[in-house]
């Protein structure tokens, strides 16, 4: 009945996800966990400071895994960035499948039947880990992926053509890792061909691509983690879940085909994935798309 | 005509005021300023990232102080907590004074006739200082004071009775700092004065004194800085400005009577500071009140 | 899970609650029911016309009791206000009432187990029947009442001061109609009891009454009906509900000392009315509670 | 410095677009005008009569065109929809076309240099007209024109495959009135084109704009108005100047190659109009483009 969301891991995601929750007014009841107490109840205790000057109130549980049991959303933020070098997001994945066995553990035990959503890198295999670990439909087990990806794509091309990011088509595909892409074909901006525009000037696309690199560089280096983007990412596709709006969103999502969790636009809604996409890609696209599943789904076993 | 606000310093509250007023649609145009440019140039990016998901768009400027001109406000959130031990602010005095010349400086020189809050601790002490070094009137410089105290006691207030804290009336006055106190005589919930509902139960309003500085401990033991609860604060603050609303808050102002800033209740709209409020204090009150101003003077010239 | 509202009735006030509840982001699911079908139908294509445009997605069914089925909240806002002559809401009742058997037997038959919040006029009166009729415990059915009547005071009153009416506190009591009453005792501003202020210039409260009757019929004469302070004041308990604030709020809940529903403030939260408010009334206010009182029951038996 | 918006008329649409304003949180200061000074007062009362329940605060001012001087957006809503019958915008052009005359000279008079955005019908003609009569440049005049069709056109083909009506693309085009039309070569869904989609099924386009026109009588039948589409068109357009997102909407803009105003997508920003969008429209399309064209020249002339 209530809009309760539950956040697991409460480091620099965490937190930031459950602060855009509360700001936004989304959440009634915020169910907090990790395993770092004193954080946890500290973060709650600032939240709770914050009541009496916020419009919306919202109550919030720590660490209770069984009130997860009627959480429409449980976020998993888990993760120790620290692991990472060289932006290989694999090298949490050790660290993280460790942590996972006991908290998918705790989250079916507490009889949960929401929508699972992973921002835990590397979010397509620890995506996978979920939804295999807790038994959910694949379709009620979803990743941000490239949703972030998308978003600075999108970023990089508005400030090339002087327009708001929201006014951009197009997707960012496959790992939200080393291996992503954006597959340029479907991009549209001006409601042009993004190809067809650089074409006719003096550009490349590769250009875009370097300054999505940089603007990515900038946030490693200059504070060796990421929150803001990825927390809003994680916001919009909780409020296509709660409001079933059924919009299309390059999230990761299993894809039959390619036998792993990988980014694909899909239609996400209150059930989860509620319908898919096809797109139409170049053989190029296609053939990055393979190589990036292979990618996934090599460096999982490893 | 657009709403644009300043924050000076993108440490911990920084920029969670500032993701607090992005996710809350309050502001148009966003100038970030730190000595840091990594750093604010890393959650300037990382904001940027979140745009394309976001329904508020913001336009975001770094470190450029001549693009204060025509902000409405400029919240300065400066500060070292790391030097604070055992709770005193005053510990920050000296290393944040330091900063103040060269900004209240660039202040200055960007023509900024806005309105100035101020977080940044020992806070009555900063504000003062701020109001001297950049000649604003001072009903335009406020600090954010006892408002965040003023929560806290509300929040533990609503959790003995189980009510909305918005639903506690009463403050906390003085300085933000050891030497502040909840002015019992104003606080009423369940329409009853809580003195009253104390002495009719079995418990002493030191209790829930005992209670407010535990919450406190927690926050600062469990993150060694606060941010959530003093962003609401402010933003709460802000709202007040920007629309207008002349609402009653206790925040930092200069109390003529005691010859320092300090808070205590008073009407915030448009113009700052617009109307002073007068509180009924019990003689024990008025004394601590005095004490209060006594140890700011007193610490600001050390 | 999701939060489902219904709203009963499409007039002046039913339309206005629905977009009141859709631009705010605070309902997924609306359920519209009115028996002017081609009025429900339009305004719900009209909203569904609107949806592209905004933020928040809302799912919208028009005309189906089944679905109140898990609604968290049915709001009452049918009625006929050209039955209304010298504000007397009486005038309302007979043919209210009529039409009341049959939606409580649709209410019940959908299995609804929310909160029922009644607008209908006379409200007291109205909110009693449903209650009896829809056989729901009194503290989940609960009339808007006075809490439109205190928004009047407190605008009045802040306008008099020159505060935000939210920086006002106390109550209008008793019937939602001829008989209520300012409590002045319970009235403050400026930390200040409202009557001393009064003593202590050259107004009288009186003069304040007499504003607050001129901007009722300043509506009353330009539109000959009102929907924006209800529709904000249902929207504002609908959130306390939503939410589980346990706000404080002057509504109209069964009275067992007086044996009617009638307003005097209590907690309001997810399970409705969660407590009472206990006020130190005058002997003068406390007769002219029990007087309305007296009103509503002799009316309603009319 | 603040955000003052102004809306000139208040009838079914000029009150709803105060209203969305209010609830939204986009205005801090409103300036409302009407001849009725009965229904532009009783409005405004009961606005004043909401502000204690509402979280936003906002300012109100009647009737005083001076007020507009530092408005950043002004939004004509005048109109006298019982003239129309079969759709027949152009009905209202007579009427409309006189009260101009005195409302721009007072807007002239006031001194306003914002944007003047126009939702009052014919909007095409009386947006030519205000741009015309009150000389601001062309850009700074705008209507909300196919905005609304455009949206109807989403909503429909959104309900044909059940995604959200803003994960459809595409416009309508041309006069908003009889003469507009959906550019079906520029709609896609689920990332195709719907030619295609149709193509490969059992249906035709045709039947979707049935299925249009249908949405449109079912408002119009029921309730001789439309309001809530139309607001959230113009507050869209309006939060697009507001945080200069310089968003793509397909509004009423000056085309030089027609020669009219006419709706055409553009990029909206802080200074109204910035940016031209050139469509690849089909030989038919472009052909209706200038029918459209035509008959809003020629109907403006009568």
């Amino acid at each position: 009945m209530t809009t309760k969301i539950g956040i697991i891991g409460d480091g620099h995601v965490g937190c930031t996800v459950a602060h855009e929750l509360i700001v936004s007014g989304l959440v009634d009841d915020l169910v907090m966990i990790d395993l770092n107490e004193g954080k946890v109840n500290a973060d709650a205790v600032d939240f709770e400071d914050a009541m009496a000057n916020l419009p919306n109130h919202v109550n919030i549980t720590v660490n209770d895994y069984s009130a997860l049991k009627d959480a429409e959303i449980v976020i998993s933020t888990l993760g120790k960035i620290s692991l990472e070098s060289k932006g290989d997001r694999f090298q949490e994945l050790e660290y993280n499948k460790k942590q996972l066995q006991p908290i998918t553990e705790s989250i079916k035990k507490s009889g949960f039947n929401g929508i699972l959503l992973v921002i835990s890198n590397p979010v397509d295999a620890i995506t996978n880990l979920y939804q295999q670990l807790t038994g959910l439909p694949k379709e009620r087990v979803i990743g941000t992926g490239t949703l972030l990806d998308t978003a600075r794509m999108k970023k990089v091309v508005a400030h090339k053509f002087d327009v708001d990011p929201r006014s951009v088509s197009g997707f960012a595909l496959g790992e939200h890792g080393n291996s992503q892409f954006t597959a340029w074909s479907t991009v549209k901006v001006l409601e042009k061909p993004i190809s067809e525009l650089a074409k006719s000037a003096s550009w490349e696309l590769t250009d875009l691509e370097d300054e999505i690199v940089r603007g990515g560089q900038t946030v490693f280096m200059g504070k060796h983690y990421t929150n803001y983007g990825v927390s809003a990412a994680v916001v919009r596709i909780a409020r296509a879940i709660l409001t079933d709006s059924r919009t299309e969103l390059p999230v990761s999502s299993y894809q039959e085909k390619y036998g792993t969790y990988m980014s694909y636009p899909a239609i996400v809604g209150r059930c989860g994935i509620v319908a898919r996409v096809e797109l139409n890609l170049t053989p190029d696209e296609e053939s990055l798309l393979q190589k990036s599943a292979e990618t996934i789904k090599e460096k999982s076993q490893a």
